[in-house]
């Protein structure tokens, strides 16, 4: 059988035909268009997965159900979209309006929480007992899958690690509490780390750099480091303290198999690794003495995790697991 | 059909008799004396077993199971004690040694863990999807419970939510990190918080009040508050901040149906509860509006948590759950 996995972002929907072997076989893309409604979109959605099928020269019997990653929170229960700040939609039923649209048994899931999902079917987790995926980019994302499962709570609302604080006290985050793992490890973090270093230290390298390039972003630190400049190097050390710090946080609580790291910063791949996994061992429990210990890794499905993930989502709702 | 429960701790071996509705038919106890090495303690739990079943006038074949709480690190697949600090083993497989010993099948499972398991089954968070239970001694203890399941990671070393930092830089904890959340929110934490708001006041009425008792304890700043004492009215709302920043790091991590909080400090009840959970809930993300929401509560079983978590332990491994 073969299953449809929507990523719903704020600015396009994406679509795939899966199989059981997580294959992409066809895909189609529209444009989101939110403001249009939630109803106008999910009939763009359905008309997006009609355009996959016939690509392949299937019809909607063949498949066996349709997936969904959303922004916002989702209500695990009726399968809801309690609420997507970036779409603006608040308690719509998308399930029920897919399952009513198209006759299809329909899953919904977070989006992080899906492409999570997706890592561990087909991607860097592949087969792993539990994964956490943290996202490092405009904010931190993250999804939680213990034993094969995403891990949504009692409300749908779980997995905001990005939002725990790791510093009483400290940087303002975009949810109003001090000093979030997310105001310190995301791209937005590191790019004010790298501002302040170069307002302390004009004369620098990496403030030439940066004023060549006419932008500071989550490059200039790492470039400046590799071309020599201590205060590159100082920045991206203490950016990979605070990642450690939160990371090791993570380990303690879920000790999972594997940390998978996406987004923009995990493109700098050993250099990033490589001193995070030293430093965050040094401040896990128990100092991962054991050869059963978390791995730190890169994802690497890319922006295929989310359609993956949601048609294994369906998959899962298909099979009542 | 019975099971029987075993809480081990550094001190003492308590045994239960407990029937599948978590009802405590029979109870019997020996020093642990560790000391004389894992099987010859492994030898006094069957004796005291033994003992709880003569007192019913049960035999070996009336039990179905026996379960273990362990303190330290218990390996999940094979029932290994990987390490237990307080009772100086390694590596020792009590799982199979009590196995052969009784020819019951057995389980295993770190201490905190398996009290969190018997709140779940029978006490404060009996019923709940999931839970969070943390004990507030002399450090902080937790154990997590979803979907009835204790969460205990790829290694058995999940959970250990008191070493997560949440203030970076901050108080030297036990483990060696700076800043964790055991160090502001344990027992010893709030003595700390205690002792230097005396020093900072010596002329307080919380000072007073430790001189004429002696002594500083955990109780020293929530009696001088009922007193009307300003320094100790401060202290403990030094003490609940950071409860309820680590608090809220539970709740969006896992928005459990229910955080539980046990040990000393929690027979505070109300007095420590109601701004707990109204500093908590201004600090989780998205802000607990929603009708489902988290519930902050304290545990309802005492001691008898380790030996009912226990005995559903190896209930969960006689049916294969």
């Amino acid at each position: 059988m073969y299953y449809v996995g929507v990523d719903l972002g704020g600015t396009n929907i994406k679509v795939a035909v899966v199989n059981e072997s997580c294959g992409i076989l066809a895909e189609a893309n529209r444009p989101t268009g939110a403001e249009r409604g939630a109803e106008a979109v999910c009939d763009d959605i359905v008309l997006a997965m009609q355009e996959a099928l016939q690509q392949i020269g299937l019809r909607l019997e063949d498949v066996a159900g349709l997936g969904v990653g959303c922004p916002g929170t989702i209500d695990d229960e009726t399968g809801a979209v309690r609420y997507a700040n970036n779409l603006g939609w608040r308690n719509f039923n998308m399930r029920a309006y897919l399952q009513a649209k198209t006759g299809l048994v329909a899953a919904m899931g977070n989006d992080a929480n899906v492409a999570a999902l997706g890592e561990v079917y087909a991607g860097s987790a592949k087969g792993a007992q539990s994964a956490v995926i943290i996202t490092l980019g405009t904010g931190v994302g993250s999804g939680v899958i213990l034993d094969g499962k995403i891990l949504t709570g009692y409300t749908g609302a779980a997995s905001e690690i990005g939002h725990t604080v790791i510093k009483d006290g400290g940087w303002l985050c975009t949810c109003g509490r001090l000093g979030c793992f997310e105001s310190y490890s995301s791209a937005t973090g590191l790019i004010r780390m790298t501002k302040e270093a170069i307002d302390r230290e004009p004369n620098s390298g990496m403030a030439r750099l940066a004023q060549q390039r006419g932008e500071v972003n989550g490059l200039t630190s790492f470039d400046a480091m590799r071309q020599g400049c201590p205060a590159g190097t100082a920045v991206v050390k203490e950016y990979i303290h605070y990642l450690a710090v939160g990371i090791a946080n993570v380990i303690n609580i879920f000790y999972p198999e594997i940390i998978s790291l996406s987004g923009g910063i995990s493109k700098e791949g050993e250099t990033l690794l490589a001193p995070l996994r030293e430093e965050t061992c040094s401040y896990v429990y128990g100092g991962m003495k054991e050869e059963k210990r978390t791995r730190i890794e890169v994802c690497t499905l890319g922006h295929k995790a989310g359609v993956i993930g949601a048609a294994m989502l369906a998959h899962q709702r298909c099979n009542n697991q």
